[in-house]
């Protein structure tokens, strides 16, 4: 057989699946739809997706977190050290179609192109849900990956308390998803995830395919800064302890440094609050949040050094007190070389115009690099906007995406015509 | 008779009252008082003061604004063209006990020593409480005192709408302090306000007495900057157009444009909100306001326009729009030379370290100097704290002060024994 000719993509498969999915938790008050993981709705995606993978005769295992898993078997029946693919199908609220869904239904895809072919490949390959990327619920997010990956127990994780005052694991019990198998027992030999960008750089850029070459290391912190309230009109500029200026002088000093580092630094201020907040009194308190990212450890970590002393500098130039705390702290993560190659050697076989890129937001697919070579392959997202009812993507884009890992999966894995019974 | 000797303050007589009228308003859950305009509380108040007034036999007028002046009269009865003393006795919310009340208190100390010695001014001295000084239900605060300048019509203060929907008009009704007599019907020859600082200067200074020569022009602005709600960790420090950085860079701004102005020029940004206000959302929107303050009217033109430019420069650069708004624009107030001079030679004379200065806040002799030569006195405030219960003055400052304004006061207007019948 030829590979490339007969092993082939049904893109309304691809298409028809997301739109299905995307109804389930259907949120009619505001637009686009709320899954969230563990509840009722999730579970109604679960079963959905369950269904799928039983329709093409995928062996269906669920682990203890709920994690589930739709493997395709070799020749031989075995399942062992699959080609991996994935992402997750829970949502925030009021979310998008395809965060997540995306990658899940094209693995989907990849198998039934195989199954529309009537071969096998030469290794397994897998479909994978992680249970919970999203947080909105449980935290830490990417929790399905993590577990799977050995960073967090399961028992840490079935404990943790939801923000309804929840138990995750009587709920993962209550929608019916607490399966027996160990997490990671299924070792893969490799994971891709294909995912939106929901980022604009390749819309902007106007390039078709973003291969994914390394993930953004996080660091999260919260500043409160305690001065002294005075009013605004009696207190001499020399005498002042203007908590708010403080803030602004830190929110300067971090874009600074991120516009000056070529692109690579991050750095975000999304979250200010003052007090009291009157218009003529001079702010006792701020407290801020400060969203670094870098694919470089040690350029984060020189970030977030420089961060430290500009703070002790300026608490002693205005005569405030400074307090951080870390929220999140990720290190940056860096795929698969030659994963990462192979991806972008398709890419250009395909035709498809790509560049090479860093995922600025967190996935699965960081977790599972601890465990097997992984990568990851982006299409564009329309405004850079997800996690929202307008997160979109042009059909022809989804398509495109789920055709370059058709094609890095065939190559991996061969495929062979079924001996007709 | 000797006017320095014989006509003394009553040190006992000035305390207990301020203490007394203190109480009015007294707020047991909080701490301070709340004696807000035309409520209960500030009825209250005024009826104690109209009581004192007539304890020390003067000739007591409400007008139409509900404004309350104690006259004295000369020998001949008349009461035309006063030297005028006095500030106002609405508080804030858990105010502290002497803003305002201070200068009423001690222009009836005034006449208290004069009644004590058993003499008369040779020109009338009037004692007046404006009505609403610090606008808190109704606005614009200064507003008894701006009715009687003839800044605003009578007719448009009582139709004024409260916060809590009240007509002004109504409620001075309610509390029978809507009076017959035509503001600015009684003309002053002078006024003198004697008023804490409510800023650090003095007490950092170590200085007894301010001789207040001017009062700050004051600007306040809203502005509002639209920019694009974007993922923190996805967006490119360039494709950004974040509302909170261009926030972030104008309070920079503000804050070294007034700290290079030599202390003239005073700015603050009380008041400021993001929206979204997500860790890691770059903010779509921030609203902040600029409080602007200086003495000189040409200057406070410049930081206006130098602040103007940079906004319209900061909204290109950033790709945000930039919206401002005019909340609020007193001119600088010049007080009378003559009458700050002879403040500054009598504090000289009796031995009080001071400084002449400019006031930072607003106050009902800003209205006043409209209609007649004006001036203040400023004695310390403890660490600068007003519109708070921790309010506080020595006792010998209060004293001290009201020793300045009554020796300005007989300088002035003379005292003559009155012929015993």
């Amino acid at each position: 057989m030829n590979i490339t000719t007969d092993v082939v993509l049904d893109a309304d498969y691809l298409l028809n699946r997301l739109a299905e999915l995307g109804q389930v938790g259907d949120d009619l008050s505001e637009g686009g739809r709320t899954r969230i993981a563990l509840t009722n709705a999730d579970k109604a995606g679960r079963d959905l997706l369950c269904q799928w993978m039983q329709a093409l005769g995928l062996v269906v295992r669920i682990d203890q977190i709920g994690n589930v898993i739709g493997l395709l078997p070799i020749a031989s029946g075995s399942i062992n050290e699959p080609l991996m693919m994935g992402s997750h199908i829970d949502t925030v609220r009021h979310a998008g179609a395809l965060d997540g869904c995306y990658g899940v239904v094209a693995g989907l895809a990849v198998i039934k192109a195989y199954r529309d072919a009537g071969c096998l490949p030469e290794r397994p390959i897998a479909v994978v849900a992680f249970t919970n990327e999203e947080g909105v619920r449980y935290q830490p997010d990417m929790m399905g990956s993590l577990v799977y990956a050995g960073g967090l127990s399961v028992e840490d994780a079935l404990a943790t308390k939801g923000t309804d005052g929840s138990r995750l694991g009587d709920e993962l019990a209550r929608i019916g998803y607490d399966g027996a198998v160990k997490p990671g027992q299924i070792q893969p030999a490799e994971y891709l995830e294909l995912h939106i960008e929901q980022g604009p750089i390749l819309e902007a850029e106007q390039l078709q395919i973003g291969v994914v070459e390394n993930l953004q290391g996080i660091s999260w912190q919260k500043i409160t800064i305690s001065g002294q309230a005075n009013h605004a009109g009696t207190t001499p500029m020399y005498m002042r302890h203007d908590a708010g200026w403080v803030a602004a002088s830190i929110h300067v000093f971090l874009n600074r440094l991120a516009t000056e580092s070529d692109g690579r630094t991050l750095a975000t201020i999304g979250s200010l609050t003052l007090e009291p907040n009157l218009i003529n009194v001079i702010p006792r308190k701020a407290i801020l949040t400060v969203d670094l990212r870098d694919p470089d450890e040690l350029r984060l970590q020189a970030a977030e050094h420089a961060l430290k002393a500009f703070l002790q500098e300026i608490a002693q130039t205005a005569g405030v007190v400074v307090e951080t705390e870390q929220l999140v702290r990720f290190n940056p993560v860096k795929f698969d070389d030659s994963l990462a190659n192979q991806i972008e050697a398709t890419t250009e076989a395909l035709g498809f115009t790509y560049r090479r890129m860093t995922s600025g937001a967190g996935h699965d697919a960081q977790m599972m690099a601890r465990l097997a070579p992984s990568a990851m392959i982006f299409v564009p997202s329309k405004g850079g906007v997800s996690h929202n009812p307008r997160e979109h993507t042009d059909a022809q884009d989804l398509i495109n995406g789920a055709n370059v890992l058709l094609s890095v999966v065939t190559q991996r894995v061969g495929a062979h015509a079924l001996i007709q019974p």
